[in-house]
């Protein structure tokens, strides 16, 4: 099962780059994984709230596939612990998943045509975080789920 | 009301540690604001988990005095998004409270005793994060809070 997190805005952030990079590569121990960083039009600014949700659904929509199961970051889902979250991708892979992607929303969230087509919409916490730093959140606690399947020595330290 | 950030276990993390600085100087616009960072003895680790929360609680409680109202990060706290946190500042604010102290535990969580002795228990998420992540997250949700108190454009970036 391939793992990609997509997430709509710029680049990683030079302060937590390095974290992040960090944990994407521990997390290729056990799967292929990568970031796709779906950058918005200059210009985004410029439209409202709702145009610029349904600009960013297009470039989402271009990137779904057959094999795609889309999990949408939104602070309406459901709340996991990091153990639901290792139980969750065991169950993806064991039912033949083939490209499990989380998804991370722009400055607006993600727009309704997109939540409707997601497989599962997974709230990480009741707080709000900065899209950054929950670049940094999903991609530690991927690692720690795949730690949490295999038994290793990460997730009790 | 002064914030202190008192963290059991090694100085930040160089892959985050900008970020941590960063968030914990935007707090300085709003009230004064320092990190307590305890660190263990070298041979903690030859200890049994019991005996090391011992000495950590040891560490901690000769930091407490009269002014420290205590908020303890525990997983089986109570969880809060970003706006009860906004509140509860402003309450702890209006109460004439002195020093608010966040406290993240060690290795293995945080001792009884001091649990007892917190006046709240405050749970980040169902997920449990690694402990210098935590440092980011309870840096960045504090600025968030004061920003949400002030109606500053940051939280509703």
């Amino acid at each position: 099962m391939k793992i990609e997190f997509w997430s709509i805005g710029k680049q990683h952030d030079p302060s937590i780059r390095e974290a992040i990079e960090e944990y994407t590569s521990r997390i290729k121990k056990y799967a292929t994984v990568k970031w796709e960083i779906i950058s918005v039009s200059k210009n985004a600014n410029a439209l409202s709230e709702i145009d610029q949700k349904k600009s960013e659904a297009k470039l989402i929509l271009e990137r779904m596939d057959r094999d795609t199961v889309l999990v949408a970051l939104d602070e309406y889902g459901k709340e996991m612990s990091s153990i639901n979250l290792a139980t969750f991708l065991t169950q993806k892979a064991d039912m033949g998943t083939k490209k499990l992607v989380f998804l991370i929303g722009g400055a607006f969230g993600i727009d309704q045509s997109i939540l409707d087509k997601a497989k599962h919409k997974w709230s990480l916490s009741k707080l709000t975080f900065p899209h950054q730093l929950v670049r940094l959140i999903l991609a530690e606690q991927i690692y720690r789920a795949f730690s949490i399947t295999k038994n290793e020595k990460y997730h009790h330290q």
